[in-house]
């Protein structure tokens, strides 16, 4: 399955080197301007190898079709992650580790809904939330109680939700307004004695097709069962109940929560040439929901972190600073993966000059956004960005770095930015930047059967591929920090 | 549920008539030009009232929401038929009526496909093909033989087929590029000896949805159960033959065919004034699959037409000819309601003038397609449409009537169209037209659990019913026939 990548290196070579030796550029590092020339050639030839790359796409397939879902706890997750540090290991990356991590273990079993009145039965097409605990033996059956939100349900006669299912039927108005009852349905409606909870999925465009993630249960009340709807299930409720018809539901989930597991970050890099204790940090996370194949959220980001890490190294290009990958684990129901890099870093945190996420899915890419800790964003310039004289300097860097990726037309650096994974290291101040796409389809196929390998674009891998590494390269071996060790505190 | 029109033809005058009494317009009716003056002031008070209509979306609402699938042999189609005939009753359409067909009654029963290996095991998501037979007891597993079409199919050593279950990974390139396979791809594969069929669904675009339809056994082959595949899992199939992984699936199916069951078209008219016994027909299809909700197909074209013939009646325009709508039952899996049809007519099927079918969705129509059984359409004149004077002189008709539908840019007529139901009276001669739609997204819809009345736009359905009650009401009081009544003889 893994080549060498002599054929990616020498049509890289025709494509943007000048043919002689690798340019050292240790001649120029002074100044604090012009990175867009000092990296014009290392990017040119990063970009070069990135956009002729085979083996990405290859690993994905690999990863999408042989090993697929791979949620914590799971016998695939492992596989997953043996299978990279071996596959980096044979790309070259001779530091590839694991790094452990203790993860929860949620496991889906068997689930189904079905409508048994009125009308002929007819099953529901759900997804058990991530965390949810089972039915009783023989599933719960009760009549629906249609809300569009919390502030319905709380003007309900609590006696009218006594011993019925909560089906919030919320109006789509972007993920967020949807994905909060994702996670508190369940407890608010066991507040006022549901005995089950279904939840519209966090979605705009459906094509009868569930979504899950994860619930958050209120240890304050009594946990009950949870899943998604589809958006038609939801509407079709709706509907139902403005026409005064009672739908009752059968609900049969098997869900439940196992001791937890042993998992594993997978670590690699390329130690720096002369500041080998500061990093950074680039990444994506390793499991998925256990649905689909996790090929857009998150295992394209992991290819593309993997390989763009590989062709700096392939190229030479030993940076100034430590280039590390790493594909956490269990940032779906968990973030333990995210957690414990953070604190095994212990206060060598601060050594992290930069942390670079991706995970919004592999549709064309644009850019990057950047976020910090240290920075007060309603405090804005004229120009309606953040004030802080140095955020605005780091900004203005980054969109140097950009300016090299315009031949990909992915150079847009804008406010705010970040990933759940590396949310524990900019909580600590390193700043963070989220790779950022269109955005067009991403969350019609997020946590569910859908995230498959069929709706990633070679291309754009192989552009997110290219986008790594060249800002992790040159963020790596600039001259100065992003972000002076010593601001914001 | 239901309300008088009082309210719509209040708005309608407003809209678009002078205020005084109904024109007789019997003055003018001797020659053959301009009918956009003739029928401009009647065109513009249907197109009035049907886009004021709100019936029309209380009538699909409640067929859709509260009846949902109607598959021929289901209680849920003799609900709808019978619910039908009473509303147009109510509607004052004292005609409506139901008229006997007998139906296929095929019964689809618990499905479903797992992934056995590799890997942990792996439910897919599949829909049985209407009139597969069930699998055995326990199920059929087998390893799977993916192929992408007949030709490859062929290829195979008979011996590699034999005991195997044959999965259809057909490139899409159109709906009949796929179709096919849905329609002939079990008894292909039975003749190699293969004990199932798996094929992939009918559609481009895919968020896990499975699409169903009928397939068609070849008598002289083993009966062997079929499934659709979602282009996802297809997909995966192919990728993982390409990978060398072998798969093997278990596939369950508890289908079965019951003896033919009594069910209906519905059939209601205005009486034609002076010619009661020519007849311009109208109608769609009642019965669906039994997934989703028929919204697009059929349903929200059986509630246009008949909306379409209440509204002609409500604004006292009784055409010349009879205008008739019927909603035909069994289109799905049979055509019975079609064929039926055509056989009680016997001879008179002569009568018929014309013949319109909306059967493509409810997306934004854009107007109608005409097709003639006396009409050679390879044989084209410089522009590119048919030479032969009688057809291009019906074309010439179909767009001056088009025209008074300008205002709703639904004015196109185009060569070529007709729709199943009416296609036996088509091949008697009957000119038959087709309404048209932007077709955008009908087939991502079609045969699935995600065709539910949330993807149906009320505004396009008021368009679609306008363009009816024009048409055929223009095409039933015009002066000549659109084809007379001798040619192509």
């Amino acid at each position: 399955m893994r080549r060498l990548a002599l054929v990616s290196l020498c049509l890289t070579a025709l494509l943007v080197s000048s043919g002689g030796p690798l340019p050292a550029q240790d001649g120029d590092r002074g100044g604090p301007d012009g990175l867009e020339d000092r990296y014009r050639e290392a990017a040119g030839r990063i970009v070069g190898a990135a956009l002729t790359d085979d083996e990405g796409w290859e690993d994905l397939t690999y990863l999408a079709t042989v090993i697929g879902p791979r949620l914590s706890g799971s016998e695939s997750l492992e596989r997953a992650i043996d299978w990279a540090v071996a596959g980096m290991k044979e790309d070259g990356l001779a530091s590839a580790r694991r790094q452990p991590v203790m993860v929860p273990h949620w496991v889906r079993g068997e689930e189904g809904a079905w409508v048994v009145s009125p009308g002929p039965e007819r099953e529901m097409r759900i997804l058990g939330l991530g965390g949810s605990v089972a039915t009783p033996e023989g599933g719960v059956t009760a009549p629906v109680v249609v809300v569009e939100g919390f502030d319905e349900l709380e003007r309900q006669d609590p006696a009218e939700v006594e011993g019925k299912i909560v089906a919030y039927a919320v109006p789509w108005n972007g993920y967020g307004s949807v994905q909060r009852y994702r996670g508190a349905g369940a407890s608010r409606a066991a507040e006022l004695g549901a005995v089950a909870a279904l939840v519209r999925s966090a979605t705009d465009d459906s094509l009868s097709t569930p979504h899950t993630g994860a619930l958050r249960y209120d240890e304050d009340q009594p946990k009950i069962p949870a899943a998604a709807l589809t958006v038609e299930d939801a509407e079709w409720l709706k509907r139902m109940e403005a026409l005064g018809q009672e739908v009752t539901v059968r609900l049969e989930m098997d869900a439940e929560t196992l001791p937890d597991a042993e998992s594993a970050n997978v670590v690699a890099e390329i130690v720096g040439s002369e500041l080998p204790d500061e990093v950074v940090v680039m990444g994506c996370h390793i499991d998925s929901w256990d649905v689909g194949q996790g090929a857009h959220d998150d295992g394209a980001a992991c290819i593309a972190a993997w390989r763009a890490l590989a062709i700096v190294q392939d190229l030479g290009l030993q940076p100034r600073r430590t280039l590390r990958v790493v594909l956490w684990t269990n940032e779906e129901n968990g973030l333990a993966g995210g957690r414990t890099y953070r604190e095994e870093l212990g206060d060598d945190v601060g050594n992290h000059v930069a942390a670079i996420e991706m995970d919004g899915g592999a549709e064309r890419p644009v850019g990057f956004g950047f976020g910090w800790s240290g920075v007060d964003y309603a405090d804005t310039a004229e120009d309606g960005e953040p004030a802080d004289p140095t955020y605005r300097a780091a900004l203005a860097r980054l969109r140097e770095i950009g300016s090299l990726l315009s031949g990909i037309e992915a150079d847009q650096i804008s406010v705010g930015g970040g990933g759940a994974d590396i949310s524990p290291l900019m909580r600590e101040g390193v700043p963070g930047m989220g790779l950022r796409t269109v955005g067009e389809n991403y969350f019609d196929w997020h946590h569910t059967d859908a995230d498959t390998l069929d709706k990633v674009d070679p291309q754009n891998l192989r552009r997110a591929t290219a986008m790594l590494a060249v800002m992790g390269y040159v963020l790596a071996d600039m001259p100065e920090r992003l972000v002076p060790a010593d601001a914001g505190e």
